[in-house]
């Protein structure tokens, strides 16, 4: 994909970078370098599989029901039996015995004759309908009186009604939701065949860096474990590269180490224009094609680099926490997405007018962290002040983002806009 | 709460229900007969505690970042020797060392005077702004050209930008995004105090149901394998109290077992009206109040039962799966919320037209199940045919909801509704 990399005359205005690429055609080269082969798959227990991805058609090898079966408690009868029943004419049928739940019925029910079910209860041969116990009553001499009738099948659920022998039920690549397992568990499965979790690790640079120690000159890490986390909250299992300084050496090596065990290596800082910014030539030394994309047209987060070596991508994440986690869920979150063959499903969106104008990038793509309150029924969308990527916590206090298009200059105050919420708002 | 009980003249037509209870008010009518006492707490590593409820709020120990650092790669001045530089009137200062990053810096930057530094490094004292690389040339004299002015603070990231020490950062209740995490690792924590997972326990009653092996007459439990999962998807500890066949000591005793070892109780079938229905009795027959609310106006799950128990919550859910399903989301999800002070992020909704007709039933919430496709650029969706609440393929089938309002008799064909989206849609 060399002939992604068009070098302008000069560089983006103040960026150091030659050029931007899209955030849609930079994930684009991406997914174009990857391996076509899918993960492998794995066997688990049904009750593990929740949201776990299904590497196979799930085919019921039976009808659900098994057997016709009473859908309302009252009488399993012949309909014809019940034609004309009213309440000014109700009808006598005798009453020969009783399903019990969970048996094969050993009542025979003939012409005029009636059984009385429960709702689950198999029906007995030669009767193919309910009438509900709310129309019927019991009378000492055997004989029970009914005033509603009823049409062949009614309250009655049919063999294979709600899966037929042989239909596909869940397709591959679903996520297993919990009523997933339900459907499963009814088919009598209690293992299924899923995709293994990728697994993603996670490697932080830089010299100042300090794994939980506070000391003046150190800063503890903040990115590695936010980045484990959100590994972890998109279902895959997250290797702990942990920190290395600023050596090109033994970043080499670190990484070395992800490419060897994990799925997607990531690493954080380094990644920039700047003297010490090493990070694209390490990536490139380790393997083919090497650095595909290097500067997005997004803010915050440009610096982000995709590569791709020996088959498995390498996201260079920019050192500023914000920059870092807003590049991982644009770019590492479609990436396992595409992975496992599976979507994830979408963020809640909602409308929301701006307390204050903000403004875009012109041709990059530009997150706005904003909080958002529910007043009088209405959404109100309040910017966090931030004066830039260094600054952790407007994630923290924000509950959604405002994505200003790379064609559009901002938005007014008072304008309505989408905002894409990851905390439930304020009530 | 008995002033709640009010009973009709006659059922709600075809019910066998004397009254049916709005959804909103069952659950205005759950919470007020829950003890106010909050669930305890407990402390977890940060490095576990992505999606816990933050049982106390979280303040800072320390400015963040704790001292001035370079925000950009170049070099570390006095804003005022700066002032005036231009490209065709650039000035000049004299380089005396470098900031080392990681450590304090010691080297002494007097009048017309700079030391090179890179991002995150610590400012040299009696430096307050950074002139960046690009508008920078070092000569071999000794000397390096500037040819753009700063002002104070300009690409410095001031000590307590992000956070100043004292404030609080993160508040009680807040469910732990990876940013969070990351933001609390940044203060040099690594253990939390969370609120404890509630645990919920679930048993499936009937003599119908077997717990995986297929039989004629026996059908696999779906109830129980589905809402552990999803009691696991809400963050919260499942208890498996397994089935038990249709014999009131039984159960009685089995839900005993649930209400001394969990925080909810959740029970499947039984909980209609018929003559074997003897839920009710049963749970009012473990303790006060009992049974507060028996018959939703919602179908389905119209059979729903809501108990609390010596303090503790009893949901008794319809057996029929897809019943079971949607009260388990309409009520334990913000039951679960309630319990742990911290609401739950919304779903997402769409906007979709109708491919056809879909009718509500006055007075009740009806939950249509769909299956939403993107095509064109617009959402369409067709709603799941389905003959009743036993149908759980349809639950299967379908990736969203659409919830028609007590007072809708429906919406028609080509209208354009919102959808509950549970499932990715089609592409």
């Amino acid at each position: 994909m060399a002939s992604e990399f068009k070098t302008h005359d000069h560089e983006v205005r103040g960026t150091g970078f030659k050029h931007l690429t899209p955030v849609r055609e930079a994930i684009r080269i991406l997914f174009a370098n990857l391996p076509s082969e899918p993960l492998s798959t794995e066997t688990v227990s049904l009750s593990t599989a929740l949201g776990r991805i299904l590497a196979e058609d799930i085919t019921s090898l039976m009808d659900c029901p098994p057997v016709d079966k009473a859908a309302m408690d009252g009488l399993a009868v012949s309909a014809e039996d019940t034609y004309g029943a009213t309440p000014s004419a109700p009808l006598f049928l005798k009453l020969v015995g009783k399903v019990d739940i969970g048996t094969i019925p050993d009542v025979h029910v003939g012409k005029g004759e009636a059984a009385s079910i429960v709702t689950g209860g198999q029906m007995p041969e030669r009767t193919n309908a309910v009438v509900m116990v709310e129309f019927t009553k019991t009378h000492e001499n055997g004989l029970v009186e009914i005033w509603s009738d009823v049409h062949p099948n009614e309250n009655v659920a049919r063999a294979g009604e709600d899966v037929r022998k042989g239909r596909i039920v869940l397709k591959r690549g679903t996520r297993a939701l919990p009523q997933d397992i339900g459907m499963m568990s009814q088919l009598g499965l209690d293992e299924i065949r899923v995709v293994r979790k990728p697994r993603i690790a996670v490697l932080s640079t830089g010299n100042e860096l300090s794994d939980g120690t506070l000391t003046p000159e150190k800063t503890p890490d903040a990115n590695r474990p936010a980045l484990i986390s959100a590994v972890h909250e998109l279902g895959c299992e997250a290797i702990d590269l942990g920190i290395v300084s600023d050596d090109s050496n033994q970043i080499r090596e670190r990484l070395l180490l992800g490419l060897r065990s994990a799925d997607i290596v990531i690493v954080t800082a380094g990644t920039s224009v700047g003297p010490e910014d090493d990070m694209p030539h390490i990536i490139n030394s380790l393997g083919k094609p090497g650095m595909l994309v290097h500067g997005i047209a997004m803010r915050p987060s440009m610096p982000t680099g995709l590569a791709v070596v020996n088959g498995k991508p390498v996201i260079s994440l920019p050192g500023y926490p914000v920059s870092a986690y807003l590049a991982f869920v644009e770019f590492v979150k479609p990436l396992v997405a595409h992975m496992v063959r599976s979507d994830f499903l979408p963020e809640p969106v909602i409308k929301a007018r701006l307390n204050r104008r903000i403004a875009g990038i012109l041709g990059s793509r530009t997150y706005v962290r904003v909080r958002i309150t529910l007043r009088n029924e209405e959404f109100t969308a309040e910017p966090v002040r931030t004066s830039g990527a260094g600054i952790l916590s407007s994630l923290v206090q924000a509950n959604g983002f405002i994505i200003i298009p790379e064609n559009a200059e901002g938005y007014e105050e008072g304008q309505a806009v989408n905002v894409q919420l990851f905390r439930p708002y304020e009530r």
